[in-house]
This record gives C-alpha cells, sequence and structure tokens, in this order.
C-alpha cells in the first residue's frame, strides 16, 4: 500500500536536487563511452552516496559495483542515469517505477527531435510510464543535474563552487558552456539542469520551484522553445517579482526555429510574441550568450546605481573619448565631475597629458598604485555620479612589466584592493587585446576580490542596462500595487 | 645655395618613413623616462642607422653617443625624436631647421590640447618654423612612426611583423593597442603613425600617401577630428577607389566632443555629418576598437564570398541556433544545404544528435578529426553557400584533454590545417569562454594557417558585412563610371 503511494505521489524537486544514490545505465569501456564518464563525474565531484552501474553485459571498470537489473540493487536507488540507444530506453523506465526511483535522466538522444513519429511516440510512451509509476523524468536528450550543495556533477570539470545563481538550460551545451565561463570569471551556481526535450519536467515548473527556493537569488534559462509558452511565462512573470530572471531565448528567426526542431523538438514560436511576453513578465531578454552570462553575474556582484551618470576611466585618452561616446550610445551620461572633485585630483594629476574631466584620462599616472587610493576616495564622494567604469588596456602594463619584473603582480593586486573598497557601483573592463594568459593573470585578484571583470565596456554597461531596467520596473509595479 | 633649396622643399613622406640616423632629445636616466624609452626601442627594433642623444647635461647611459646640441652631431640626422617639456620644443625645432632634418616627432604634450591661448600659440609657432625651415612636423602630443620595413619602432613590444596594413592613429594608446592587437593575431603592419595634435603632416596628406603606397592595401584610420574634414573626406574617398579605407571615429558624442578636445585638441565636428561623409566617401565606419581590427584583419586574410547565403558549423546544438538568429539578425541567409550535400554529409554522421542541415551540430562527431576534411569537401562543392561560419567552444575539447593528453594539440593542428585548405570564404570564431591560456593555444595553429580567429560569431558577421559592403559599393560605382 505505501508502495503505491510513493509510485503515484512523485517527490518534490528539492528531493531530487538531493538524492541519496545513483545508478547508471549504459556505461561500458572507457573515457570515449558517455555512461562511464558520468560515473567518472560523480565520483570525482565528491558525491557522497552509493553509486552503481547497471549493465548485463559486465562491469564499465574493475570491481566497479554492476548490476544486471536495476532491481538487483540493494537499497534504494534515488536518482537514475540512461545513456542506453533510444529503443531501450521505454524498459529502463519501467526498471524505474519498479525499484521507485524518485528521478532518471534521459540523456540518450533519438526521441521528439528527429521528427520522425516513431521518435514522438517513445517520448510519449516513456513520459506516461514514468508519470504513471511516480517517476519523474528530465529529458529526454538532456544532460541533468548539476548541484554542488549536493556534490552531484555530471561533469568532471564543472568547480563545484556555490553561489545564488540558479540556471536552467535546454540544452547540454549551452549549460555546459554557460558553468564553464561562470565559474571561469569566479562565479559558481545553486542548481544548473539542462532538461532537453522536457517531456516531464518542464521549465515552468522549475521555474516555479527556483523561485520559491531559499538558495536561489538569480534565475537564468536557456529556453529554445515551450509545448506550453503560456505558462512559462507565467511562471516567469510570477518568479520575477521577487527575483530576477535572466533568459537567452533561441529560436527567434524563422531559420533558427528550424535548428531548434531538430536539436531538441521544441515549438520556438514567434520572435515577437516572446519579445513582448519577455517585457510583460519583466523577464530580462539577453540578446547573447555572452550577454545572458553577463547580465547574471552583473546582479550578483555589481552594485545597483542610483542613477545613469557615469564616471568614465581609463589610461588612454584615445579610448576614453570612444567609450564616452559609447556610453552615450547606450542611454548613459557622462556629466563634467564636481567642482571639488576636480579640485581634488588636481592635486595629484600632473597638468599635462592627462585630463581629471570626465572622462578621466590617468595615463602614467596609473603607473603609481598610491594614485588609485586617492581617486576613488574622491571619487566616492562626488554626488554628481552614480557608478565607475575603468578601462585596462593589459598591454599598457606588460611592457613595463618587461623591465621591472613584478610590476604588473603588484600593480594588479593593488588594483584590485582599491576596486573592491569603492563605495559606488564600479565595473572594470580588462581588454582582450593581447596575450590572453598575461591577461589572465591581471584579472585573478579582480575575480579574488568578487569583482566580475568584463572583456569589453561594451558588454558592461549592456548587463548594467538589463540590471537597472529590471529593477526600476519592479519598483514601478509595486508601487502600482502589481 | 643647395642648403637653402633642401631647407624650404620638404622631402616626402616615404622617405621620412625610411630614415638614416635618428636623434632622441629629452633621454635621462631609466626605462620610466620616456626618452630613454625610445632610444632603447630605436635599438631593439634593429635599427640600422646611428642612433644619438642630445642632452646638454649628459648621457642617458654609459657609453651613449650624446651631444649638446643638434648641430654639434657629424653628419647627417633625418629623424629627431622629441621628448622635452612643451615650453622648450621650439628651440629644439629651430634646431632641427638648422641642422636640415627630415622630419621630427613631438612627443611632448602641453600644446592646443590644454586648451589655453599659450599653448595653441606655442603649437603654432612650432608649426610655423618647420614649415618655413623645410622639417615636416608629428604631433606635437603624438608618438611618431613604426615601420617595420625600416626597422623604426617606438615601442620595445611591438614585434617588427610585415603586412600590407598601414594605419594612422589621432591616438598613441589607440595605435599601441591596434599595434598589439593586430600582432598578436597574427598581421603586422607596413606603416603606423601616431599623429596627435597634426599641426604640420596632417591625416589628410598620410591617407593620400598611403593611397599611393605601393606596399599598402588596406588603410585604417583612428580619426577624433580634423582642422579640414572636407580634405581629409576628399582623401579617404578618392583612396578608397583603389583600397579600403578603414575608420573609427571617436568624439561622436557632444561629451565625447568634449573630451576630444581636452585629448588632442581636435574638432570632433557633429556624428550625423561624419556618418553621412564616410558613407559618401565608401569609407568603413568601424562603430568600436573591435570592429576595427577585426574588420582590417577580415580584409586582409578573408576572401570575398560571392553572397549572403552561410552555413554555420558549430559542436552544440544550442550555440547553432543561437548563431542561426544571430545571422539573420544581421542580414544573412542560412539556407538548408542542397540535396547532394546532405546526402554526402549523413554517409559520415550517425544519425541522431547532429543535424545535417544548416546549422550543422557536429556535436561529437567533431572530435573524429577525419570527419573535418569529409565535411570541408562536401561543402566547398555546394553552391548554394556562399561563406561556412564555424565555432569552437574551446571547453568541450579541454575536458578531452583533460583524459587523453595530447589529444587538443592534434585536434588544433588538424583543425588549422583543414580550414586552411577550404576554398570557400571560411570564419573561425574560437569563445572567449574559460582557460584563455588554453584556448592560446589551440587558437596557435589557426594564427600560423593564416586564419582570422573571432572570439565571437557577432564579431566575424560584422566584419564580413564591412567588407562586402565596401566591394559592392566599389562595384557598382566603378560600373557607374564615378
Amino acid at each position: 500500500m505505501l508502495n503505491n503511494l510513493m509510485k503515484t505521489r512523485p517527490v518534490d524537486l528539492e528531493t531530487i536536487f538531493h538524492p541519496r544514490s545513483i545508478a547508471v545505465y549504459g556505461a561500458s569501456g572507457g573515457f570515449l563511452n558517455a555512461g562511464t564518464r558520468f560515473i567518472m563525474s560523480f565520483q570525482e565531484s565528491g558525491f557522497p552516496g552509493p553509486i552503481y552501474a547497471v549493465n548485463p553485459k559486465g562491469s564499465p571498470a574493475e570491481n566497479f559495483p554492476t548490476f544486471k537489473t536495476l532491481v538487483d540493487i540493494p537499497g534504494p536507488v534515488d536518482h537514475v542515469y540512461i545513456a542506453v540507444p533510444a529503443g531501450a530506453v521505454i524498459d529502463v523506465v519501467k526498471d524505474c517505477v519498479a525499484k521507485g526511483v524518485h528521478s532518471a535522466i534521459v540523456f540518450s538522444s533519438g526521441f521528439r527531435e528527429i521528427g520522425t513519429s516513431e521518435g514522438l511516440a517513445m517520448e510519449k510512451e516513456i513520459a506516461e510510464i514514468a508519470r504513471a509509476g511516480g517517476v519523474r523524468l528530465f529529458g529526454p536528450n538532456c544532460m541533468g543535474i548539476y548541484c554542488p550543495s549536493a556534490k552531484l556533477s555530471y561533469r568532471v570539470d564543472f568547480k563545484m563552487m556555490k553561489s545564488p545563481l540558479s540556471f536552467i538550460s535546454q540544452s547540454g551545451g549551452v549549460a555546459i558552456t554557460g558553468v564553464n565561463t561562470a565559474e571561469d570569471r569566479g562565479v559558481g551556481f545553486e542548481k544548473v539542469v539542462s532538461f532537453g526535450n522536457e517531456c516531464d519536467v518542464t521549465s515552468a515548473e522549475m521555474i516555479t520551484h527556483l523561485e520559491k527556493d531559499p538558495a536561489t537569488e538569480i534565475i537564468m534559462a536557456y529556453i529554445e522553445g515551450s509545448g506550453n509558452p503560456r505558462r512559462l511565462i507565467s511562471a516567469m512573470e510570477q518568479a520575477g517579482r521577487k527575483k530576477p530572471v535572466i533568459v537567452l531565448k533561441s529560436g527567434m528567426s524563422e531559420e533558427g526555429n528550424r535548428a531548434v526542431s531538430s536539436h531538441t523538438g521544441a515549438l520556438a514560436g514567434s520572435q515577437s510574441a516572446w519579445e513582448a511576453a519577455l517585457k510583460q513578465a519583466n523577464a530580462i531578454n539577453a540578446q547573447s550568450f555572452d550577454e545572458f552570462i553577463d547580465t547574471a553575474l552583473t546582479f550578483h556582484r555589481v552594485k545597483r546605481p542610483a542613477g545613469k551618470r557615469l564616471c568614465i576611466i581609463s589610461i588612454s585618452g584615445g579610448m576614453c573619448v570612444l567609450l564616452t561616446d559609447l556610453a552615450i550610445r547606450m542611454g548613459f551620461e557622462v556629466p563634467t565631475l564636481s567642482r571639488s572633485t576636480m579640485d581634488g585630483l588636481k592635486e595629484f594629476f600632473p597638468g599635462v597629458g592627462t585630463s581629471v574631466k570626465n572622462p578621466i584620462d590617468l595615463a602614467a599616472t596609473f603607473f603609481n598604485p598610491g594614485n588609485l587610493n586617492k581617486l576613488f576616495s574622491i571619487l566616492d564622494k562626488d554626488d554628481q555620479i552614480d557608478a565607475i567604469v575603468f578601462l585596462i588596456s593589459i598591454e599598457f602594463v606588460i611592457s613595463i612589466d618587461k623591465r621591472i619584473p613584478g610590476f604588473m603582480d603588484n600593480m594588479a593586486q593593488v588594483f584590485a584592493e582599491e576596486v573592491s573598497k569603492v563605495e559606488k557601483p564600479i565595473m572594470t573592463s580588462v581588454l582582450y587585446s593581447t596575450r590572453d594568459d598575461i591577461r589572465r593573470d591581471f584579472v585573478k585578484p579582480l575575480v579574488d576580490h568578487k569583482q566580475v571583470v568584463y572583456p569589453t565596456v561594451d558588454r558592461a554597461l549592456s548587463s548594467l542596462n538589463h540590471m537597472m531596467r529590471y529593477y526600476n520596473t519592479r519598483d514601478q509595479r509595486h508601487d502600482k500595487g502589481h
């Protein structure tokens, strides 16, 4: 009786993110076999519970606990990973029901997305079996769950860093690139789900879960399409009243739509309808992958500015001019600084070759590390500016480092410390122009000091625009009692 | 008599780019002194002629040939580098006239750009003295000439790589960043001039010279403003009939305009007037520094496509969809491939998890190096597509390399070789997402095989758009007998 009840009332998603044990179907042979790779990932991520292989043909590795079927495994199995050919998935899902597992990830592809009636029929069948049996299915054609706080990872290269960002992605590749990119920029995740064809657990359901999840402060969603767009948008709107929902929607063009259908078999829908709906939901509509990641990091790390008045700082006069044009084009203001700021700055700036107006061209005065503290202290007191944007071209620093060894490391350290003490919102951009390897060394202290480093000022300002628009809209709607 | 004639008829610019000897004013002490740095740069660039210092107070380094005044130097001095305080420049220029030098670079700032009547008066005076005495002046407030074929460089970090690109820049910082960036991406320069306040040699004059210069195929110009915009635009239009003129114009906004005036003292002019004039001149109007460099490299390295039909390839289905949307938004077409192409591709592609439509999602088939040759051979025969865009996310390659050492190096080598054999125009983009240092290793073989590698597909397509627009306009005007 109890057993029956468990089968028909599935566990909630939060429990699914924290399984007690995992079994993998389809592991055989070396690292190039997907199933074996998943087992290695679960092991290396430090998953604390038992990990089993299910394979009637034998173990994927010596002495690895392997069973002929799922029900042979003694004790509970909460989470099952299915990496067998599409035609074999139905029987595996039946085994999951028989065993009473909480959730199954269907990694296998070859369902709705291949465009055949057989593929669609198989997908419907596995969904029905799972639903009737109380098992929650992710996918098919997906990579599943990454949850650092549960020490659960399907990739060996994920760093298990935690943060209040959660991310659902219809594409496995976009999930991987997103996690790698954010982690590389010093920001981890609370929960990441690659959900593919969403035959059972849907994006809408996950967003509603993340809305209520106290560990999640920022929701990211890569969406190709949806079987129920109205419900998805409604979940976004609801969640957006409490926390930002940042969306990367692909398949916006007709040709992109066609590509979506062969990727996850989703219906992408019309661009204008999506754009209007996302706007109405106060969801942040990122225009590119980079913008998607940048915006999430900005919400997490950058303070909300009181207004759009920027102070722009660089060490090249030409870059200062280009950035000022850019900021104006993007809807910001670059006002002249207050009299007292200019007077204060003049005290330690030589009169020639630098400028103490706005933009501020520091030129070589940048390289006297003591100047940065004075500069930021003065700017922090200026009530004519709301935020600071600082651009560094790494090659100016490299060329000195060649002559004065250790100069760059010291400069990078001092710069990071001073930037992290600034009270106003500040965004630093270190150009990807030359020597990416040395740039990395320069950027590291900034990342260690919890700064978002943008490769271009354009990208910094795009995400700042998104953040300001989101909060302003939320405030306005709140005032109107929405 | 001959001496008099030489003084009043200045030598042509080409001679100036190839001086026989150099003298530097204002060198004293270590590497942080600008004059000393210039001397070191001339030495390290392998300049074949004599290099002198002029300093009444003594040598900048032990045993360095130093003279109290310019006229004391025995033998001719063609090129003089002036790095003394602004107030001392007038006397130095008089010395240059007395010595009969060809050209002088006024590195010193503190002239028109500081906004005082004294600064402006001094600038006019040095220009008049030079003009009357037959000396050509660059600057003031500039860094001068970089000419690898003459082994002449004012920066130790320039790599002395040659190419048919020439670049004039009103800003020294933009010139440095431009050279570093292009050289880092495998492309050097024919001539680079940082020209600052242009009191004598103007941007218009240099563009006209580069138009006639057989070693220059592509002209790049960073312009903040001009005393004679009509002449500048006319020089661009004239040059643009023979070779592309790529322009980065700053000071487009009112605030940017203000920043220009304190940087090089130029009058930036109105945005709409510049935009219209550049268009009329068929000059390429780059919207950012990155676009400026990308476009120049694209003109140099990428074949002109016959039309706008792209084949998009990636190893992530999600990225394929995003890129298709992007390409359509940017005015390209992403047609379905021809029947024979699809049939050909199906032979070596597994049916599931990849797509042989357009975009092509290679997924894991990418990692079988033999597949690339087959893929490109088939695509080269497809008359439905005009160009190929290939996106790589480095982390997919890294994760395998951790298990199969040497995998990435081999993959990078094979990829570069196969890409370089493609007959159709092809653009490769390797995302800056994680591990910039490893990305660098992956990109190097591509750069060695003369490929432009773009950090985003957006940037690849922006520059492709510029290139196609330029040639199409030139062809149309030519047909109309302009």
